[in-house]
């Protein structure tokens, strides 16, 4: 039986993941779940699973968490360190980092620290961390397996490969749901709009990220981290079709691909199973059935972002932590309909004018650069 | 320095595998090399890369070939014992097996049993003696690394998975010259017609074969034996672009793939250097400026050859030794313009109506149902 942890067991990711130990239960068992404030859905999810420990966000739901649900024999936490203590549960093999944005960062912390295998789907961990957490990996001898679909289709394309031998990985991006619309209709797209992805289906967050293309910007900064790679090996190609995830371009001029069905639970599943696999619970690709595969280059004139987050690959690491706070305060305000969609790549911009590279050397040098950023690109805000 | 011997040096295979040892000069060099007729090629290329055993087909070509080329300290034998003996020559590394048809099986299997790192073009050894060279393999230590684009990317796809976790091994067909021909339009197409492939410069045999689909038939038996794999883990997809060359789907729904540009170059080069790789000397692959791919199921009314090859799946090995010989004595028919094309599958599966299918003892038995085979498919010819 294998033991897994899973952090923001309530959002999509987490949900996913229990599907999946559901249909394998023979094979998996959970130990630990945290979750944010969905209290209800957290309820439900303990009581079918029953891990031995939880972790809610606040102290009020986590004081009436065990007489509400019924639970006896559980460990009930709270907050940050309730989340890393989960992390760190010894009795888990595998932890599902699933929590969004830079909140993820601590938890993912406390699992490499304690050498656990983690299953990675918190990109901005190793974006605003890459160094941090690589040398934790190499200390505890932890292993990161990625989640997300493009980095899982790299790390199954790379298997055996000298990654010196690599010419270039490129990342497909679905180009989100406004790849056919012009520059100029973009601008006012609603949050409705901006949220009706046509391929995947994710969290607001890395939905209006994948309309912006930031998404795939964060993924390209991932990716350096996660395998090692120079700027000059790195690419983005639009793939409306989402089958290919990634492609791997060998030195020699063989390119090695990864496909399947934009389906969250195949990466999921193969990030638990790992170096195994077990049988999909989906229909398999059929490719005399699906349309046919399409490739453009990326017009970064239209998505801003994209090259800055291709300038964070060349900057310093504070860059690529200031690039993520920055976005993440543009795209809350642009889903509390504070401002337009094309208000997201201008302040973002904006607020990484000035910005002076450094080396990041501590989790509280992070924090220090990402509340100072977010400070910043809230006084924009507020100045717009 | 890793040396090569190269067993049909004047064929497409054998003259790319020399551009690839040329301008790899520091890490190639030329053991020996066997050639058919093409004297006076052969006595170039013999001069341009000083090997030190040679072999032609005829005892009389083999007695003037050092005179006059001008060449000393050269051994010169002749024959398919030439053959073998080039097969065998101790100071060869990589034997790259390129004789097209059932003449390449004998020297395949010399340098099997001399434990040889095999570069294997010539398919038809693995179809009609799958089972002994493996047998041989286990032996000698021998390794194969296929040549055949299709084979190669399996191969490069598979690297570190497991094959029990295996669901399909999908080989991509480009569809050949005769694609978008109906069934009746194609009945009595030219050699001409049938030689003009779209995407791929091969032999002439090859080529044929491309447009019956009969090849891909042939490069089933032959992954069935190179990857050990289950009839029902076999299947073909058309892909006219001819750009992912197979695929790779795993019991979890996620799908390998490779893709090149169409050279042979790629593929020879990488079973050369396997399992490092060397830079390409070709353009890489550029999706974006690629027609978009698309995959079609095969129509197997009318390429009926594809048919056959399937159930030689699941028969006796006898008869795709049958299935060969049949179809080579039918193509060779077809390209000296004594049938038309249609007839060519027609021929083929008359001759195997009465087939009595037996496993495969040893070569002499191999060589025998190919003898009679022909026969049958000759009296067949002339009765037609």
């Amino acid at each position: 039986m294998v033991n897994i942890s899973i952090l923001g067991s309530t959002g999509s990711i987490g949900r996913n993941t229990l599907e999946i130990v559901q249909s394998h239960s023979h094979r998996f068992g959970v130990a630990g779940m945290a979750a944010g404030r969905n209290f209800e859905l957290f309820c439900q999810q303990v009581r079918r699973f029953s891990p031995k420990i939880v972790s809610l966000q606040r102290k009020e739901d986590a004081d009436r968490f065990g007489q509400v649900c019924g639970l006896r024999d559980i460990q009930i936490v709270f907050g940050s360190e309730g989340t890393e203590q989960v992390a760190r549960f010894p009795e888990s093999d595998i932890v599902v980092s699933s929590i969004t944005g830079i909140d993820g960062l601590k938890p993912t912390l406390a699992a490499v620290e304690s050498g656990k295998k983690v299953a990675l789907a918190n990109k901005e961990s190793m974006v605003v961390a890459g160094s941090l957490i690589q040398a934790e990996m190499t200390k505890s001898g932890a292993e990161i397996i990625p989640v997300d679909s493009e980095h899982s289709g790299i790390f199954q394309c790379l298997a055996k490969e000298n990654t010196s031998d690599v010419k270039k990985v490129i990342l497909t991006a679905s180009g989100g749901p406004f790849f056919n619309t012009t520059a100029e209709e973009m601008r006012n797209k609603s949050v409705r709009e901006a949220l009706n992805h046509p391929r995947w289906k994710m969290g607001a967050k890395v939905t209006i990220d994948s309309a912006t293309l930031m998404n795939k910007g964060l993924e390209l900064i991932e990716a350096r981290w996660l395998f090692n790679l120079k700027p000059e090996q790195l690419a983005v190609l639009i793939h409306p079709q989402s089958i290919v995830h990634s492609l791997v371009e060998m030195r020699d001029g063989s390119v090695l691909a990864q496909l399947s069905q934009t389906d969250m639970k195949i990466p999921i599943q193969y990030a638990l199973t790992y170096p195994e696999r077990l049988d999909s619970s989906l229909p398999y690709l059929d490719l005399a059935r699906t349309p046919s595969l399409e490739f453009y280059e990326v017009d970064s004139v239209k998505f801003p972002l994209i090259a800055l987050a291709r300038d964070a690959l060349t900057r310093g690491e504070s860059f690529s932590v200031a690039l993520n706070a920055a976005n993440e305060v543009a795209v809350e305000a642009f889903l509390e309909e504070a401002i337009p969609f094309h208000a997201i790549s201008e302040i973002v911009t904006q607020a990484l004018i000035n910005h002076r590279d450094e080396n990041v050397r501590t989790v509280d040098h992070i924090f220090e650069i990402d509340r100072e950023t977010r400070k910043r690109t809230r006084d924009l805000l507020e100045r717009t």
